[in-house]
């Protein structure tokens, strides 16, 4: 096929070609199909808050600029950036919102300093699987939200991606109830860590290049990570042996593409159709590609890591369900805009997870031998 | 925007006529003009299997069109005929396969008298969920071995919606237990009505038309359909009071698109890139539109219809899942490319189901309310 196009490209210019040389040639026409060549290719920065080729992540942001560049023929050549390439991996949303980039490749909650309201399109603790919230975006009014949550900052959000639910954390002891947490020492960053306080856990920030040698040397007796695959890759097995589950913290994490407003305004209609587009393409591979790797990562922790995968205690379950309303509750209380998200949110959760209580989740547990 | 891109276009016809002014205007640069003008719109005809803006599944072959026509700018057109308008319903296949159309919107348990094997790309009893189909397409080797099984009939498929979990049907007795499904008769088509059988049920087969009068006349017990948002349309509810789930027989059903191999292979990379993306774009949008809207129609069932809505029981489950097994085994045994399909199929699925087990079910699970 691509020789056909080229060559179908080929034909056009001699084509062309001929028409000037029926007319001597002249320079002027020449400069005018210069000018309209130059018109018509845009080019584009990604700047993204991952490293280079981070599994998953940064991977999906370089398909997607592929995706773009090859559905507008190479009319919208998008490059991207890895974290610190261009901007810092947690600057990406000034960037965007300056112009520095054109768009952007990161997820919400980084940008809670902002606006507190963001923390709800990324993920929350006992909220949205990614079906659900794929749902609430383009049928249940979320993204509208999102655009007028991003609108001050003269950027334009869409979702590009979702890890699916996540893993409950890495634990140096087992936990058998409720009373394991109190002073339990564990990394959790954004409103999962705010839930952890009150359960009685001890919250601790660090960054990513921290927490292995942390776990290991006890500085802390807990982390979360991500799932199977990228914890596998991180190697965190090797500090801790009790691997918990559901993530409750994080059901179903979402990936952006942020925009700045006038770079995507100023684009032609067909351009701006192929970028939506090409964002839902990347949301369903992301999700597939996690939903596939986690599943082998996860028979490799268990049986060459000899991991010992077990299920966080139902009082524990129970206690943090109940923090993580109280959290929420106090998120949108602070912010009109949040209360604004909030009810909104509230509101497709409560709805959406009944369906789903007699559809996806009656069917999983009717075809689970247990 | 629209205006922008009109104006570009303008513009562009101003400098190419000036080109032509500057040196006379000569007749063969405008015969040239015309040429590529036209060799640039490709128009392409969609038939599908949905009656015209049937609810989910017409309204995204006219959505899955316009997208596609919009992001070639309206270098590809694609029209959308209803089934009956260009073809009959069940003859999608053949119309593309022989190019009559060069696209089509269905399902492919519809073809299984092509070939047994195109029955694992719609949805299986006790099989995958949209999001593990999806997995398994991209990252499974399932689109592979879809396109293998297409290939002799000059068809390349893609997966372009998704229903989610089904229901499992309307029944106008209590079901108790798997004794009370002995001699019932129940309309339901495909593998689920071979797995029926298994069980003790009378499967019976009718066309949509006629299964409203013959679940209210008691000519049938029990019928299946979709799910609350086509079954409210098609207004069930008043010929049954029992809804029962889960939709063990399609725990979510794919919706198809079909192109002819030599009209997909004819397109330029740019336009194949836009289709597939396209494809994506509708895959996300129909399984978020029935996610959405399946719940808020069950609201309206229970509350305003009084319908009573019940779990299986465990006994006819545990039945029925068996039963699903060996009929999976017998479609196999018969034909060596279902066999192929349906190892690659069975040890995806229990190794992602392993995965899911302690994500997505363990999630919902811990927060439900119950």
């Amino acid at each position: 096929m691509r020789n056909l196009m080229v060559l179908g490209k080929l034909a056009f210019a001699s084509l062309f070609a001929l028409s000037l040389v029926a007319c001597g040639g002249s320079e002027k026409a020449e400069e005018t199909a210069k000018v309209e060549k130059k018109a018509e290719t845009i080019h584009w920065k990604m700047v993204t808050t991952w490293p280079k080729n981070f599994p998953g992540l940064g991977t999906s942001a370089e398909a997607l600029a592929k995706n773009i560049t090859q559905m507008s023929n190479g009319r919208l050549d998008v490059k991207v950036y890895a974290a610190g390439e261009l901007v810092p991996a947690l600057e990406v949303f000034d960037a965007v919102s300056r112009g520095t980039a054109e768009m952007g490749h990161s997820t919400a909650y980084y940008w809670k300093g902002k606006a507190p309201a963001v923390q709800f399109f990324s993920s929350i603790p006992y909220g949205m699987t990614a079906q659900e919230f794929n749902a609430w975006l383009q049928y249940g009014g979320g993204l509208q939200l999102w655009e007028e949550v991003y609108a001050p900052f003269n950027i334009i959000p869409m979702v590009a991606g979702n890890t699916g639910a996540q893993m409950g954390g890495w634990f140096n002891k087992e936990i058998n109830s409720l009373d394991d947490f109190q002073g339990l020492k564990m990394r959790m960053p954004g409103l999962g860590g705010e839930v952890l306080k009150k359960v009685g856990a001890v919250t601790v920030n660090l960054p990513g290049s921290e927490i292995f040698t942390a776990l290991q040397t006890g500085t802390i007796d807990a982390t979360e990570w991500v799932g199977p695959y990228n914890d596998l890759a991180f190697g965190l097995y090797k500090a801790a042996k009790y691997y918990y589950y559901p993530g409750w913290q994080e059901p179903g994490s979402a990936v952006e593409a942020l925009f700045n407003k006038d770079a995507f305004n100023a684009l032609p209609a067909d351009l701006q159709e192929i970028v939506r587009a090409a964002t839902q393409q990347a949301n369903v591979a992301m999700l597939s590609e996690f939903t596939a790797r986690n599943d082998a990562a996860l028979a490799t922790l268990v049986n060459e890591h000899n991991v010992v995968l077990k299920e966080f205690p139902k009082d524990l379950l129970e206690a943090l369900k109940v923090a993580s309303n109280e959290t929420l509750n106090e998120v949108a209380a602070n912010d009109p805009m949040s209360q604004k998200v909030y009810d909104s949110f509230k509101s497709f959760l409560a709805s959406v997870s009944q369906w789903h209580d007699i559809s996806e989740r009656a069917f999983i547990n009717a075809r689970a031998n247990d």
